[in-house]
């Protein structure tokens, strides 16, 4: 046996790659929601594992079987639901090389152009997007890329903490608050609850219709001045530039301002809106992250480079580091002790790391920066035709204006008033329709979109940036949406 | 542009194939560890990203021209550094795979066949181990796929950190105690940090010679009781099995009954040591895991299924899903909602998640149990065989007795004798120069190996187990050491 035999490598990965080619030409054929039922799979697999090796060709027909059957295909042209999972030939080609190479760059020595790379692409987009250079190598901070967003906001929370538990005594970590809006990702909750935040310190601050789900510095300003008061420690804000539920935009420029007066660390969250910030007429989204201290966004969600690969900068390097260094006799190297270099294992949850940086450097070189650009930019204009659709159908409403690609739309109370048996719970009944709608369009397997609810309203979420997406796939997936309708308000 | 053009994804995966089959094949020609110098390659790189596409063939040339040279090869025959990034060709596949479908597995219904595959092989591999029912599906436990040890230790400790907690309060967060030994992975200190322990309450225990660096009961059992008559609450034990410096196996029975009388949580690290335990021989040294809460291996370790795959079993599901857990509206559906369903986001740090399931299906399948079993032990084997070559040369002893497929070993003070001018810390002496005995070996690219300083020795180690190396690989990495050590002695 010998598992990394050159000859047999190219004959499998050659297999595979056609596999997958087939896959990608014939993804419409599938439903794009898997249609399986809990436990299918466990039923059809064996107890136990095989005793003896199986060839590849019967794994892959028992994976087109098996498996694919239960899968939800992320890559459809018919995928709306939730955020893309961005992928690209070049984010694969990034991948697979990665996975080849199979190393392990948790410092400089164990791989120095895995470190050095990640240092190059960082800059590259963050220039890209404009941030300053306080957030680059070529200034006085820097980016790393991690797994995800949760990670992000894990490793910025910590060193935030500690930066304040430094000056207040590591005892009163009971005091400390973090602040988000009830659209902010449960991300921070999750992160907060981890780094031993209390429960009752993350204060969730409450957005309404009327300001678009955006975090008002007002609202801001005064639950801090109450915590204040009350001897508590404003510690992190999380501003969100796109949230999940309807992309709004809070106003980071103005919310900075508030943090700043309390010595806040202030973490950007544009996981989903940051890369079509390279796009000039976007770049005001995030204005005003000059006075952030971090910047995070996911490249797999609108970027290209498949899952997983968020990309984080922060002003401060040397506070996340300050936190989250380890020392181990066993990675002492000359090249760490000359301070020369940057050894990624300090900026991050875990020691062993991918090989991250060549997807993004093979998206960037594979497509360059004005094609990338109008890609991102025919999303956004996919977005404004299936707007268009929905507002030239009057039983429907776009229920919160359209900020990017994302367009949340409902059934009007009005429209379904007819099956509501007169009910005086108009709303209650419109959430029940949409969701129905909702539940019998993805029972179709023909599109798959998901919800939200804000302000107590249940909104679908036609969310678009599969890459396979072309207008005509945005035509149709209205048109399905329409006729779902039909079927249930004639019901 | 058309990211995910099947024919161009077709013709560029092929290529991308023939550059790592050919990679492979050359591989021993590459000097393992890389000899760049700190900022190679930001000199070669273009201070911005390109503006235009560049096609796949100048990008595959730039990669062999800048990139490969700055890489250390862990996938090299002649790699016996740190553990190895064991790689194979079924552990590519699957992340192939996985990249393609480029699905988000973190709950059910956004993949059924990523979690319920990822569920299926978790309790295959568990019954290989002969883990205790409790730690499986099909007990009253189960299993997950995570990146990382250091993210299986950060999940089991808030899980620990919570349990306690809400018996003794919340705001007692700074009384919580962490047991490690001096030998202990530095991932545990890190995961204490981040979720809140104070500094002063990891508890580092020192381990000796004498008893090869293992963590004694004893010791253990004094350390916790000098804690409680402090006021202090144990909270979280982590036994290695397998260290990182010398692979020293803690007595994992012993050690549960002392932490059993305190209600502590027991974590077993078997990172590296973990796999080989599908060997029955080998089995014992995991024998006690039925008293601890939870266990956890790389599989990129030492079961070739390629960076990250870190395999945690629990015993307690609930307690962990308890403290991880999040609710999102968005995330809300009907299979969550019937319990019926695991959602593997609330076993782990982050939300979104890569189909990891399918490198460790297709590696048990491609190669079967009987022949993984044998290939791990030809590394044990060729442990062997090292050992014998280091114990004919009377210059050199192995340092501490060998358990798997690692040697440490050393130059003997009394070799170095004659170039310590005499020098009464004959020790240090015997440091120093082994330290340059391995400098001078790494740095003439034949080999790659790295140290660990124990008991105050400093000590090479050589791991075998890079998916590549034989027998021959090892009888000329001991030549290598061998003329590197006249050279140094004669001169």
């Amino acid at each position: 046996m010998n598992p990394l035999d050159p000859k047999e490598f190219r004959r499998q990965g050659h297999m595979i790659i056609d596999f997958l080619a087939d896959y990608y030409q014939n993804i419409g054929n599938y439903p794009v929601l898997s249609q399986v039922e809990p436990g299918y799979l466990r039923n059809l697999m064996p107890e136990f594992a095989p005793l003896s090796p199986e060839p590849i060709e019967t794994i892959l027909q028992d994976l087109q079987q098996h498996i694919v059957p239960g899968i939800t295909h992320w890559q459809s042209p018919n995928y709306f639901a939730y955020f893309p999972s961005s992928g690209s030939t070049a984010g694969f080609a990034g991948e697979m090389l990665s996975t080849g190479f199979n190393l392990v760059g948790f410092n400089w020595v164990s791989s120095p152009a895995a470190t050095e790379l990640e240092s190059v692409v960082m800059d590259w987009l963050g220039q890209l997007l404009n941030l300053p250079k306080a957030f680059l190598f070529s200034g006085s901070g820097g980016g790393v890329l991690l797994g995800t967003t949760c990670e992000a906001i894990l490793v910025t929370l910590v060193a935030a903490r500690d930066k304040m538990l430094s000056q207040i005594g590591r005892e009163n970590i009971c005091d400390l608050v973090v602040y988000v809006s009830d659209q902010t990702h449960c991300a921070v909750q999750k992160a907060a609850h981890i780094i031993g935040i209390h429960p009752k310190n993350l204060r969730v601050i409450k957005t309404t219709k009327s300001s678009s789900f955006t975090l008002l510095p007002e609202s801001l300003s005064s639950a801090i001045q109450t915590d204040v008061q009350n001897g508590l420690v404003p510690c992190y804000l999380c501003v969100t530039v796109g949230t999940t539920s309807t992309t709004a935009i809070d106003p980071l420029g103005p919310l900075c301002m508030v943090a700043k007066k309390y010595g806040m660390w202030v973490h950007v969250d544009a996981a989903y809106a940051g890369s079509v910030c390279i796009c000039p007429e976007f770049r005001h989204l995030i204005d005003g992250v000059e006075d952030a201290n971090s910047f995070s966004l996911n490249a797999h969600k609108w970027f290209l480079t498949n899952l997983d690969c968020c990309c984080l900068w922060v002003k401060d390097p040397a506070s996340v580091i300050k936190s989250l260094s380890t020392h181990s006799v066993y990675l002492e190297n000359s090249a760490s002790d000359s301070k020369l270099v940057v050894d990624y294992k300090d900026w991050q949850i875990t020691l062993s790391r991918r090989f991250r940086a060549l997807k993004l450097w093979l998206v960037l070189k594979s497509y360059g920066v004005v094609n990338l650009r109008n890609f991102l930019r025919s999303h956004v204009e996919m977005a404004k035709t299936f707007e268009g659709l929905v507002k030239r159908d009057e039983r429907f409403e776009i229920f919160v204006p359209r900020n990017l690609a994302m367009v949340c739309f409902r059934l009007l109370p009005s429209a379904v008033a007819k099956i509501s048996n007169g009910s005086s719970k108009t709303e209650d009944v419109a959430n029940e329709i949409n969701r129905r709608l909702l539940d019998s369009i993805n029972g179709s397997g023909t599109v798959y979109m998901t919800h939200a609810i804000v302000g107590g309203v249940f909104v679908i979420r036609c969310a678009i940036g599969a890459t396979l997406t072309h207008t005509t796939h945005v035509i149709m997936a209205w048109k399905t949406v329409q006729e779902h309708a039909d079927a249930i308000l004639n019901y």
